[in-house]
């Protein structure tokens, strides 16, 4: 998440319209007026402690439960737990698919059995998770073969990546499209939705080749399948995004990270994704960041909405309640709330 | 058209932004009040009959002729001629490419007959049309090769082709040119637009792949031969027509369904198809649904834009006369009016 | 600039978006109301004379500095110290590689000497300059091979392209990535940003063939070399360049073109435009046309920020500074202003 990076310096978050966002809407919730400089805002956060600001913004974000992807291992990353626990919520835990290999690869194994202890490795990490998901965006993009390898050809594939020294980046494209098709036969067997990053996220993707669209022939398999697929952000590829969610049953999508990230753009931006997808197939993801952007935003194209007379206001209300929270219980294991 | 299609729960429709375009603006002519619920609105239609139905929706319309297309041979759909009684205008008809040629194989043809047989087969079916229709979009896209194959090449593939049993669907790449090119060239003799389908359609079509860009040194051939190419609903690739229809002078375009889909987005799906393209060159279609939105939208840009004192009323009249007849009148063999 | 091409009728022109924002805009500084029709806005031009108006035009526009690209060799173009003149303005130059490398084929030169020689005019041609440019767009898009090429392959291809009769157009891919690559290099030395041309232009680009983000690769690799790259016009793909611009700290980029041609929906482009990108990495350009309507778009955007809040005045202040002016003097080596 670029403009959040520790190491970039403060100043150029808050030149962006991300940074308009964090001066407007987070910091009326560490007790500041809307709009503090960003020296204000930064010694404010201060004061306070990291642990006080989390627990602020969790609680104050309104939320009923939180499915956090683990598989991003950063030294300064909560693990769920504590965050449920800032946050006062149940926490679910959703695995990605390209961590796991690598945990296998680093722990040692074989090329011969690196599909079987995959596949079993996968099994006991996903024990109990709500969902499975691909990074795939970030190892080479959306072009790669949607159809699944064969053993030999995953077996061959291990052993040039396992010959490699330090620890193993999965980048293979045979390997990629091996964990996909082996987390989508698991996500079939329990139930689970398969997430997809797509679009906007960090410099090591290339944009164009993360438009969804372009996974078209995998989501057919997918759906043939019964598995549910999630498609993350999307931005700037929310319509291809939402134009899959309308025409293919099993696809659902989100506008994620894109919301904080555009700040004051945000409402146009959540417009656009709503313009086809059918109500029953948008939910709401906040990357970890800025939880209340997509309420305020939602909040206000239902409003205009309801003024324009293009929907009543028990409609606006039935859509928010589906973008917000019951299409997530719809197809995530969570319980009925 | 997925939403509409009556193989799936009609609440699907109904949650999506076609259902409140649906509720909102079709009701009230029904009789209904705006936006009544799903079930009094289908018990209203099922209370008025079908052809009651098609006639009040028709008429109240407000057109002045009918373009029809009628190679999509389903059962449930109207004859063209019925269509015109009901909305009281007169009817044309526009043939569709890839609908003659698999006419021409099932009624029975060695391959090296194909081409002749073919050509002879669109000139008959082509006898008072007023237009020629390629949906290369749904049987592969557009990433073809925009040259005229050679006759050699066309009886191989046409003998590939015709030897497989059952109805047979025209997705080979070869026949498809073929079928673009002998349009073309009849669409010259007579001076005939050729329409594309372009973007947002069935699932049958893959989206990324049918960007009217995509197509462009195609374009670059038509114009060579003089003639005039439309693009049909072409979301979310609407800037993309656009464009081709400002820098290439025998290009138009429309927003065809895109707008009853979109329904509280129509304006904006309007508003950005008007952005950049001369108004002489974009085009009004309905896809056979939601009439009115189109004439409504315009309306609301128009008046915005006269609002900002972008452009005078006599400006807004004489860009809602392009758009909505006169283009058509310009392009289409149709009569003066 | 199609819209603008004196080959084709007025007409045209004028029933287009960007005749709208032609007779809105440009009318009163000619002394007329906003929108007069066409024929008194032709007719007053006629009457003042060329140089009154270009005069009136770009002193109106208030400008500090002119940049002007003086690889378009037309005979109607004026040289780069009249338009200073005429705008009372210091006038800086940016030179356009294929341009030179035209320029030194037309002069005559062995294929064998054509490395060495293109560098050296390039290096005369571009001192002074602040800036240098490719217009690979327009010479095949943005699909090239992001290397650079050996030095036995550039000699290889221009043997090729030396060998043709006739006033050579560099279209060769090989030649082209060896000018940009040499032109990176003379950037590097002499802290010169290099501008691309991306998105709508002339017919002679194929639209999905320059969208900035399939350069991504050769922008990574210019990012090595620390040379800013400052992608112009963009449209449609103002949101890929701007992602880029949001992650590569040495990518910038404008909306050039676009905010004339699409006269009323300018300040949505722009928008678009400010959605994701830091406040210090989008600049202005004009294309040489319509200069005002990023001003007055810029003014409507941060107006509507400031009315919901989104930002502060002096936010506002200081974003239209950043845009306008700032970012300018930061890239291009033109004084400190």
């Amino acid at each position: 998440m670029p403009d959040l990076d520790p190491n970039r310096p403060a100043r150029d978050t808050f030149d962006a319209p991300v940074g308009l966002a964090i001066r407007r809407w987070c910091a009326p919730v560490l007790g500041l007026p809307p709009l503090p400089s960003p020296d204000e805002y930064l010694t404010r956060r201060a004061e306070l402690g990291a642990e006080e600001v989390h627990q602020r913004f969790l609680r104050s974000a309104g939320l009923e439960a939180l499915l956090v992807e683990t598989g991003h291992l950063a030294a300064d990353l909560l693990e769920p737990a504590a965050m449920g626990s800032l946050a006062a919520t149940p926490v679910h835990q959703v695995v990605r698919l390209e961590t796991v290999a690598e945990v296998v690869a680093r722990q040692g194994v074989d090329a011969a059995a690196y599909p079987e202890t995959f596949a079993r490795a996968l099994e006991e990490a996903a024990a109990g998770a709500v969902g499975l998901k691909t990074v795939v965006a970030y190892r080479g993009g959306f072009g790669l073969d949607p159809t699944r390898p064969s053993t030999s050809e995953v077996v061959d594939a291990a052993g040039r990546w396992l010959s490699k020294h330090g620890a193993p980046r999965l980048e293979d494209p045979v390997l990629l499209r091996h964990g996909i098709w082996t987390g989508a036969e698991l996500a079939r067997d329990r139930g689970l939705p398969l997430q997809i990053h797509a679009g906007y996220g960090d410099p090591d993707l290339t944009l164009h080749l993360v438009n969804p669209s372009l996974l078209t022939d995998l989501v057919r398999a997918l759906g043939q399948l019964r598995v549910d697929v999630v498609f993350l952000h999307c931005y700037p590829y929310h319509r291809e995004a939402a134009y899959l969610a309308a025409v293919f049953p099993h696809v659902y999508f989100d506008v994620g990270l894109a919301l904080h990230y555009t700040g004051p753009s945000a409402i146009r931006i959540l417009t656009e994704a709503m313009e086809l997808a059918p109500f029953t197939k948008q939910l709401y993801s906040s990357d970890g960041f800025a939880l209340a952007v997509f309420r305020r935003s939602l909040a206000a194209i239902l409003e205009d909405w309801v003024g324009r007379e293009e929907c009543s206001a028990a409609d606006a209300d039935r859509i928010a309640e589906l973008l917000g929270r019951a299409n997530a219980h719809r197809i995530y294991p969570i319980g009925d709330g």
